[in-house]
């Protein structure tokens, strides 16, 4: 029995997620089939969909590593439908990603060892006719499905050797050493998740010295949990997913500040500081 | 194994889904429940529940023909309920549908040969007490659940010869040759879906000059794809479900000309019309 | 095959519901997981997280009767996650629950009879290493799967003997026999359930003539459905859960009435209050 997994930008109003998982089901009837999401923000004149491919590749990102292996994860988060870009499947040895080259998996081609990739054009594995404005329900709802039952992938398409990537947000380090990152996902709790991660801290600073700065607000020291700190007031953790997170306890820091994806966002090393 | 869906206006945010998936999986244990879409909206007093009843006919009926034969469609969109509205399970040879009697299968009626009508009217496959305002715990999820047990329709009640519709919206055709359509549904990305076919177009008109008119605009041209017109421009197409669509490419048509469902469209074609 | 359900505030955009699936099914690869809410509303500086823990208790208070004998309900509300607060699970006749030590499970311990409580504290059975921000992914998704698969309940943790719970609203009775009860929770349609159930109406008193009172506003009679009046008017009715319900015929009676979650009604049996 395979597990697909589904994220889109569809939302969950309108019949276009159920008629998707129909279509598996009639080709895979035993396959076990999970949404991720499907409130990825869909396109906006300002972003031409770049702002829900990240969304997308983020949200993938953190939830694909806890799916037990040769899980099919299918992203039709897909500004471009219809146009040139190519449907494609990437195998790696965690799972199989099927999606539009747009570069909603860049965080898989960096964490992964990638396999094997192939340009769905084999149209036997298509629904028939394929719509232009619809590829989620005629090619990769049935790519995900055939593959659930075992078809192989060179079967799908031709081969590829690269697809599109986009640079992830990684923090950069000044010659004071303050850290600079940015806000990469705010979550439903207003949470903002930034690009710097537990790696990026060195082990021998003490992080309750730390300063954490954006927005023009200080927050001094870097705690466990969200209940250390009084009720209404900023903190800064290391979140689920191992990235520097600031939060307001019991409410919401993307609300106090006003914040949004892509601010600012420094870490300082106050005992450090002090040293210069 | 058998496939059951649901669509109602329940939300998810309460308990009711959850609670109708508990009493199907307490007579089906075997069933695979898929969500459509349990947004259709709430009866208000302005619409009397009018407008969920055909946003939910036109969800099932864009949605259900991808389904595998012989899935149990459940639609629990039922301003009625408690009244003498009947509850009603219908077979056709795609699928089984369960709905109260309010209309809600309009557009089946029309698309497909009915082979079978019962109104649910055995208590012996109700759960009991029967609630005055739960029909779809109490009535309508057992109703599927013990058809995907294999219980012929017949048992679940007396045959009916006919039920409620409402007639389908069609285009007119003026004696110029202007077809005129409306809006019968706005998606979540603002597209605004037509009651004007591709059927409806004469296979020798040159789509790309065609004028389709709504609230003052005119678009010149169908084209395939959402990319092919510049970010923030009107554009039109035929949508994956064969209807004439009116979108923004990357944005939202609904919100660049405040549209609603309702509103008239023409569609011209130039060719056709210079020649008179 | 088991049924595991899951009731969060952790809304259906970001990956987090999405995770602990992939987690469970990794666990317990032939569960069968159902939604009961991912929208209980999140903690603010306001309410310290209370609001949510109550509606997520009575949420599952009228969900968990429905579902066959031996389901496992999960709750992860949990606005002191990485603090002291305990994780546990308690068997009852009826199902499995697993959630924080938080309250949630008030209407549980009143309802069932409690067999066993253990506190999750087995770190054979979490995922490694634990986040100090996301135990429905590390300890509450780990828990219900394992238990899913046969695991005993006393492997999990060490047994507990008390848990922590918040008395029920219940509905008090004055002098002159006014039944005093507030509202506990109100619905997608607006819909306001109160702490009056159906078991506090004497069975005598004509609920034709009895008048319910809220935010100034006066009821007369009590009856069976929303269609029994008119379009836009105010309504009371015993509700699926056996609580009074106070509705608007085919509207909202929140809007209508400006009404919260703890505002007072008031039930006066008219016949009665004449004799006196």
């Amino acid at each position: 029995m395979s597990i697909i997994t589904l994220t889109t930008d569809f939302g969950l109003a309108d019949g276009y997620v159920g008629t998707m998982k129909g279509v598996i089901l009639g080709i895979a009837p035993t396959a076990t089939i999970v949404d991720i999401s499907h409130d990825i923000p869909p396109p906006s004149p300002q972003d031409w969909g770049v702002r829900g491919v990240r969304e997308a590749a983020y949200t993938l990102y953190t939830t694909y590593p806890y799916f037990p292996q040769g899980t099919i994860h299918v992203v039709v988060v897909d500004p471009g439908v219809g146009s040139e870009r190519r449907a494609i499947a990437l195998r790696t040895p965690q799972a199989i990603f099927v999606a539009p080259d747009n570069g909603v998996l860049s965080y898989v081609l960096v964490r992964e060892r990638v396999e094997e990739i192939v340009h769905l054009t084999n149209p036997h594995y298509h629904l028939s006719p394929v719509s232009r404005t619809f590829h989620g329900r005629d090619i990769f709802a049935p790519a995900a499905a055939h593959l659930a039952r075992g078809i192989p992938l060179a079967e799908l398409g031709e081969p590829l050797m690269e697809i599109i990537a986009f640079p992830l947000p990684r923090p950069q380090v000044r010659p004071d050493e303050t850290i600079v990152g940015q806000v990469i996902h705010i979550d439903r709790f207003g949470n903002l998740i930034t690009s710097i991660m537990a790696t990026d801290l060195a082990d021998s600073y003490p992080l309750r010295e730390a300063v954490v700065e954006i927005k023009g607000q200080s927050i001094r020291g870097i705690v466990n949990t969200y209940a250390e700190v009084a009720p209404g007031k900023l903190l800064a953790l290391i979140g689920s997913s191992d990235h520097l997170e600031i939060s307001v306890s019991g409410g919401s820091a993307s609300r106090t500040l006003q914040a949004k994806v892509g601010d600012e966002v420094l870490l300082k090393v106050k005992g450090h500081e002090d040293r210069q």
